[in-house]
């Protein structure tokens, strides 16, 4: 009986995880394809399908089930009872949300995406505002349906990175806040490496097809998965068979869309290396956005931005541009790659800035959803943040506070998870260097494939049955810490600005 | 009371539509962008979002509400007594359908079409026998489960061309095919117009630029609609507001893709011209898929294929063919674009031949859903009629049997429609030359306003309120007949080809 039940559960979970890869395609799309006026009918899609996909998530005889199962849990295989309970625990959140709620936030969300893009295109934050006040009003809405102790940040935290607080935040950020900006400061005042020779235009195909091909040695799998163009590069996925990542090319640029195309790579891999017997269910499933993005900015900064990674890729590189780079050597490749410049964009920011830029959008978060700002003093408040921690004056919203796509999704408690995924990333590969000591080697030929198989083992294929903070622990033996990042970043940095400490 | 009962009546039609726009862009996506490996994922989540729909098209609430309406249906406004009527027709008809027969037959159909894909690229019917089986089989079983007089056929013809019948069919062909198949062999023995300068290579790219120059110019909206290349060109919609179009450019046909794209218009401009009131409504549909071909068949062939269309493209052509084309002249691009010669590809045939295409098809399907024709046969059966129709030798299943995907969609009933939007075209033309006397001079300059304002009067926004027979009727004063279509055809080839009769 209790056989049935599981089965049961699974047909219901599957069926679940069907509506909402739909929603994810009616999103991927709406970024992509979608003609611009078909924005308001696409909301009312999304609105539709996101309903549906929370009644099935909240129908009470999944509930029952759930309860039926979680009190047989003992007699359960181990594969069904993390099941159950992770089920289980989606299963009591979401019931928490009212329909009414989930379809309105989803028609806001599709509608404010639309603005934001109008809104950036133009660098008007007036023109999105109104969205951006909407969406406040529903996450402070939503966190009061979840519940929380301490900040009600906290509630919408814990969708993004399970067990977080805004108070661990605040601690883990006033270390590491200040010792970025040392290191940054220091690294100013050294001579800086010449990187004149990037300062051309570079060919937009070349570009996209160098990407594919490094995207195919990391061991990404395009006959389960495709990249595409979009604003923001992102990763999708409707189905572990069917992992889409997104670029954007930038022909003043040789190397955003390159890394861009690396670091959604890494989030790829992690949807690709979910197990056929976990298909279709909660378990295939990273188990928090920090642990997705710790394989994200492992890959794109400590392989791709390493010295071994463009010694194997220089010669061709070079083939695809060669008019261009028949005198660039790999250790200038990696020098440029490196260079430690406060800028105004996130997604272009060095690893030594990063977080600082994290620390900004965490602090604006947290005080509009504790009511202490509004909305409308974002932009003043973004620019004297960047000020503060990037000494940079911000010229218009574009290359401000309307940067970033987040929070037109209404994703608030998202952005600390980048920084997390730093730590994560720093502390994994610690051990892995120790655990495969000709790592550099591999990576100088070309070759993936151990750390991938290392990435598999240790990280990817238990899906959402361990915590990231316990995948970090057993891979690591410790748990998650700042120490391995900053380690990281004095041993790189001090090798690349040649500095003596 | 009445008037709320219609606002809960619009707002489940409208989620309705929502669920099948999702439907839509999962098979849109599926057969421009999907990674191959993704095909049974997918098949699932079709599976899944088709049975969603089925449960809430068949939901008793929403049939109790539907027929309370019709028993107050003299106390509603125009519009909403016409969507009380069709959503009941729709209701009556979806409610017939078991829900786990549409999840099975969901699933069988996208498997279906991965396997045709396949089958067709190494020509090999028997890749996909199996799944044509599985799938003839559903059909015949949904044909009773629909209920029909006569002939099974005529129950999933009615999905298609609601009120045609097998035997209507059969009368109308054995009056078209004897005249068609005299007029071919009266033009095969007349002298062939000069078509040596289209053999080259075209290039793809001025091909696809050229076509939607062509499009824009139609008033397809492409603000509202995109146009992407598949293996079978199509048009598919999720809203008026995001209606796409397909095709596929082959560089070594300057006019096949081009003629796809018209084609392919000419239902966008169908589907773009519904009324706004009828948003996400059952009424923002065409009435029969006959009535959508006369669109798509008159915008390619009776404009497309016409000399001022050519008069005035040809400079435009020559712009993206400079050098291939700067000694053509209009009245070639018409002769050659009239060419009639019996060929093995139903969508590369010419006006005179098409119709004996859709006799062959109709008679095989007609065949296999009365259970007179094994699926195995298909190859040798399709050979023949061949020969006996267009004296053709077929020489791999690609290029017969094979060649369209309407069967791996499990649609049958739906080739008839083919040649009866050619009928409904010419006799729908013919009065379109006697309303507007200066068309062709304003196709002649490019202008084809007065043309696109015609059909948005008299066919496109009345959506669902008439039939495709009540629309003819209406526009021309006659019911649909094939007399024009003939006459259009000796008329047009008796020109082309110096022909006296």
């Amino acid at each position: 009986m209790t056989a049935s039940q599981t089965s049961r559960l699974r047909e219901k979970l599957a069926e679940i995880a069907d509506v909402t890869a739909a929603i994810a395609l009616l999103q991927w799309d709406q970024e992509i394809y979608m003609p611009p006026k078909a924005a308001p009918g696409r909301g009312k899609q999304l609105a539709t399908l996101s309903a549906l996909a929370h009644r099935m998530s909240t129908d009470p005889q999944l509930g029952e089930l759930l309860h039926r199962l979680r009190d047989a849990i003992e007699s359960l295989e181990a594969d069904d009872a993390k099941l159950v309970e992770e089920a289980l625990y989606d299963y009591d959140r979401a019931a928490r949300l009212p329909e009414a709620f989930v379809h309105t936030f989803a028609e806001v969300r599709s509608n404010a995406l639309q603005a934001w893009v109008k809104a950036r295109e133009e660098s008007c934050f007036a023109a999105f505002q109104p969205h951006l006040e909407r969406l406040v009003a529903l996450l402070i809405e939503k966190a009061d349906y979840l519940g929380y102790e301490g900040s009600p940040y906290n509630a919408l935290l814990e969708d993004y990175e399970r067990g977080m607080t805004a108070g661990h935040l605040q601690t883990l950020f006033a270390d590491l806040a200040p010792k970025q900006r040392a290191l940054v400061e220091k690294l100013g005042c050294a001579p800086q490496p010449d990187a004149a020779w990037l300062d051309q235009t570079w060919d937009e195909k070349a570009q996209w097809d160098f990407s594919l091909c490094v995207l195919r040695d990391m061991g990404y799998d395009l006959e389960a998965g495709r990249q595409d163009k979009s604003a923001h590069p992102f990763t999708t996925n409707f189905d572990f068979t069917d992992v889409r990542i997104t670029t954007r090319i930038n022909p003043a640029d040789l190397f955003s869309g390159l890394m861009a195309s690396i670091h959604e790579g890494g989030h790829a891999l992690y949807e690709q290396g979910f197990q056929e017997k976990d298909r279709r269910s909660t378990l295939a499933q990273a188990p928090s956005l920090g642990a997705h993005e710790s394989q994200s900015r492992m890959w794109e900064n400590l392989v791709g931005r390493s010295l071994p990674f463009w010694k194997h890729y220089m010669s061709a590189l070079r083939g695809h541009f060669p008019d261009q780079l028949d005198r660039v050597e790999p250790e200038q490749v990696w020098r440029a790659l490196n260079r430690v410049r406060p800028s105004l964009i996130r997604v272009e920011a060095d690893e030594c800035t990063y977080n600082l830029h994290i620390v900004l959008r965490f602090e604006i978060e947290v005080a509009l959803i504790e009511r202490q700002v509004k909305v409308a003093d974002i932009p003043d408040i973004w620019n004297a943040k960047m000020k503060q921690y990037l000494g940079l004056d911000v010229p218009d919203d574009a290359r401000g506070c309307l940067q970033d796509v987040h929070w037109s999704h209404g994703a608030m408690g998202y952005f600390p998870t980048y920084a997390l995924g730093n730590l994560y990333a720093a502390q994994l590969f610690e051990q892995i260097l120790r655990d495969i000591p000709h790592l550099w080697d591999s990576v100088a030929s070309g070759d993936f494939a151990p750390l991938l198989a290392w990435l598999r083992e240790h990280v990817h294929q238990h899906g959402r049955r361990k915590t990231a903070a316990r995948i970090v622990q057993d891979a690591t033996g410790s748990p998650p810490s700042s120490t391995p990042f900053l380690r990281y970043l004095e041993t790189k940095y001090t090798a690349l600005y040649d500095l003596t400490y």
